[in-house]
């Protein structure tokens, strides 16, 4: 396992991509995951047309697991659970998964301007629950437009609010460090996923209103900056 | 009823004080109520000592409510329902009552970073639920400081998340052309209030993770701005 690659689950998806180019470019191992390998090694394909000499390979989400020590869970949020309980048996203790996951309406053919409720308060908490021992959940990336990830010659412009443990934190507040225009907030205990996660609906109506299908960001005010 | 007033229910707190020094600066009638109409005049003077020739009232709230078309309940959430309610017979049909009410698990004696859940989605809701037939409720201003409203002497630097019906939301997004800084946002139809409260709990914990008391605001790219 080379402890500097990323594995992100789902990577062949709009967010999932966006993130995987956006890591390549900064020169990170990235392991895109899919259900089915072909999808992965296409997506994989695409990132290193896209940042040629790029350190990307595609795999089925188990062996992507495998193979870094950070996991970054983009898969829709109906199929969250089912992925995460697919991979009980793979996952190591002090692996770090993110949650990414929103959990839209969309998923139960309703909008994506409104969210369903989750039993455990937020799907990065569903997740939590799901994951063995050892396993660390942190949540991030839930507001950052897959467009904006994906459009490489312009910074995001998006401020990121990673939730969970301290320690675990940190290295995902880091990884903010590879994408212009991101800034990593200390988002607070998991448990505030509920909220960031709300947010994405919120701004998906914003983007629909606003006629912006590139997507909008957030930022926070007089937090970092003074 | 003079039609261009906003009358602040519980204009004495933080928030209501600092929308009502706002508004007062911007030249706009303020009617301030509060439980007690001595505490409401306290307040006015205090509006006035900043706001030097301030169109500038105190009244019970019942009186405050009769005097302007707009009016703002900007009272703690445990209190906002019997205000509402005891206003039943005071509301004319017409007039627009905007909730900037979280609903803070501080209510409850929790803290001020979590919320309580509310049977009616969001406090804004609520509030619905209680007028009576003609009155309409929009919810504005529950992401903004108290801290940077009082202070006068610098812009305020966030978004406002108006939601609503589509007519009512136009004058309470027109309101922040009074307030340097702000930038009215369409918030989208009342529901969208739950996420909008809920974004307060979060900023609050952001508030106390960075250290920064004057409080945080919030800013949408990508929207406004090209």
């Amino acid at each position: 396992m080379n402890q500097e690659a990323i594995a992100i689950l789902g990577g062949t998806g709009d967010q999932g991509l966006g993130l995987a180019l956006r890591f390549a470019k900064a020169g990170r191992p990235v392991v895109i995951g899919s259900r089915k390998v072909d999808r992965a090694e296409q997506a994989a394909k695409e990132v290193l047309e896209k940042v040629p000499g790029a350190d990307v390979t595609g795999f089925e989400n188990a062996e992507a697991t495998r193979r870094a020590p950070l996991v970054i869970l983009s898969v829709p949020f109906e199929h969250s659970a089912s992925t995460v309980k697919g991979l009980k048996d793979v996952f190591e203790p002090g692996q770090l998964l993110v949650s990414m996951a929103v959990p839209l309406a969309a998923a139960i053919g309703d909008g994506a301007m409104r969210t369903v409720g989750v039993w455990q308060g937020s799907a990065a908490e569903m997740v939590e629950s799901l994951v063995p021992d050892g396993v660390r959940v942190v949540s991030a990336f839930q507001n950052v437009a897959a467009h904006r990830l994906i459009d490489l010659d312009h910074p995001v412009e998006c401020d990121v609010l990673v939730s969970g443990r301290p320690k675990d934190r940190d290295p995902v507040m880091a990884l903010c460090d590879l994408i212009p225009g991101t800034r990593a907030i200390n988002g607070g205990p998991l448990g505030n996923a509920r909220i960031v996660e709300e947010m994405t609906a919120l701004m998906i109506g914003l983007n629909i209103r606003y006629k912006k299908p590139e997507g909008c960001g957030v930022r926070f005010t007089g937090l970092l900056e003074d």
